[in-house]
């Protein structure tokens, strides 16, 4: 196929690009460079398959004449700084929610039916049942990111039903792994460079986070798009495990032979809005036949060890 | 208090108004006339706690001036052409996301804190429960009219968790009565009035339908703003009862004393994105002492007998 692909220069749009590079797709990638990195399509650049447009997906022209001739959508690209969400609250809307209906305006005009979607375990807001399977009870949002990434899926799920569009649907746990570049770990590790002898942990440091290896991530919407043939598929992706902070802390030190000082904010929650706890079943995606190959604590090492042959992400990051 | 309504001139809107003017508050209406009447409140602007401003909420500037020493907002306006969803996909999102944000923001600014949203049963998409609870099943949206709704709904609980405002959010069924202007009863009166010999029904008439009367409406939201205090106090608003199409096209025939030939257009649905059945578990209000007093037979009757007194209605309506 011909993938169109947003958000292609981001952690896991890059990682997807050489995924379906490497299984023999033409893409075309599109990004602002915003938050992403050139440096993470540096492969990908080498293939005479791919095709890179610097364009945002709030300018309609630019994104409409990329998109032409694409079979497929894998729309990545987001606002994916949930902790700052009332600091500046109509970025979501404007990143997540407008530039998803450009997208599915832009396919409309062109033909084009296929989307994957990235979504994320934020829109069960404060969940009551774990782990959370898809149809969990109807949910509260307490997050403006959160919120955004479902009225992003009811507007794919709108045009599904509308326009017959075929959708997938994923919603992510944290991810992790090759060009992570924020969140725990990254922060984390941020923090220790600076200073070895101490940590800064957001909240009491009790929150449990279940996170997924990106290509364990990359895995499962493969998987999905081959098999799931409903016209609306949504998909849980996350472990069957998860771990508290102050365990991935744990790891973390031993991995980068340090012993920090912990030093609590204190609190449930990292920051307003922040979840205290996501855990998500599985099991609808494992009934296709994926299994996660990389446990968390591996998947935290990993990250780890990119993030140590590779100092220049955080000289890049904004 | 002082209560800032918007869709002042709405059906809804205008029947609000003059409900909290009897009951002593005073009010700020806000209202663009695209689809209200100034002739619903002509009662209202009689009286001298009434005050009127036509604006629009994509303006913030007239907005944000207008909204200034208001203690409380009743956010009504919206689009609520459900039908013509997929013919205009943005009208959704401006008129009833990025016009929410805007009443959001014009609160925040000015230290407002308790809003009260009208939102739909349609947030449930296809419900697999009936009658159906707030905390039913994950929905997958299928209009962009419900998606539009639900992702307000999640502005305004977010809202609520970031910014300590106080949200009443209530999902209603189809509201009729005095000042109705649109839905089947209004459309099945408007044919009926130009052809009195038939009738054209759009599916299959087996859709089935819960009506509630506008005044247990408002009774409804009084009851919940004054005894509800949670931060986030979501209600369903309905009846215990529901009728199909076709038994309302019998009283409508009967009330109008009329036999028109009925002519279905077919299938299960009235129009692509509309629900077979939408019928709401409202115990949640009336475990706060709530009641309507009136039937979905006599609601309906009470509505053709306003229609036929104002005709006036079908020439203004847009």
């Amino acid at each position: 196929m011909r993938a169109f692909v947003t958000g292609a220069s981001g952690f896991i749009g890059s990682n997807l690009v050489d995924r379906l590079l490497a299984a023999g797709h033409s893409v075309v990638g599109y990004d602002n460079f915003v938050t992403g990195q050139s440096r993470f399509l540096k492969g990908a650049l080498m293939s005479a398959n791919f095709k890179l447009i610097e364009g945002d997906l709030l300018n309609n022209d630019v994104l409409r004449t990329s998109i032409a001739g694409c079979d497929m959508v894998f729309h990545l690209a987001a606002n994916a700084d949930v902790r700052f969400g009332t600091h500046h609250p109509f970025k979501d809307i404007e990143q997540n929610l407008i530039a998803t209906f450009n997208v599915l305006e832009a396919m409309r005009v062109h033909g084009i039916k296929r989307i994957a979607f990235s979504s994320t375990g934020s829109v069960y807001g404060e969940a009551k049942v774990f782990p959370t399977p898809e149809d969990a009870p109807f949910p509260v949002q307490t997050s403006l990111y959160g919120n955004s990434k479902i009225a992003a899926e009811g507007l794919i799920t709108s045009y599904c039903e509308g326009f017959d569009f075929q959708g997938f649907i994923f919603r992510f746990v944290s991810i992790l792994g090759e060009r992570y570049t924020h969140g725990h770990v990254f922060d984390f590790y941020q923090k220790l460079a600076a200073d070895p002898s101490r940590l800064e942990v957001l909240g009491n440091g009790k929150q449990r986070k279940s996170y997924l290896y990106v290509q364990d991530c990359i895995d499962a919407i493969f998987i999905a798009i081959e098999r799931a043939t409903d016209r609306v598929n949504i998909f849980n992706l996350g472990q069957d495990e998860y771990c508290e902070v102050n365990q991935s802390i744990g790891w973390i030190s031993k991995r980068l032979q340090l012993e920090p000082k912990l030093e609590y904010t204190g609190g449930e929650r990292g920051w307003i809005g922040d979840n205290p706890f996501i855990f998500l079943d599985c099991s609808r995606i494992r009934a296709l036949g994926w299994r996660p190959k990389v446990s968390i604590k591996h998947g935290i090492e990993i990250t780890l060890d990119y993030l140590r042959a590779n100092p220049w992400v955080f000289e890049a990051r904004p």
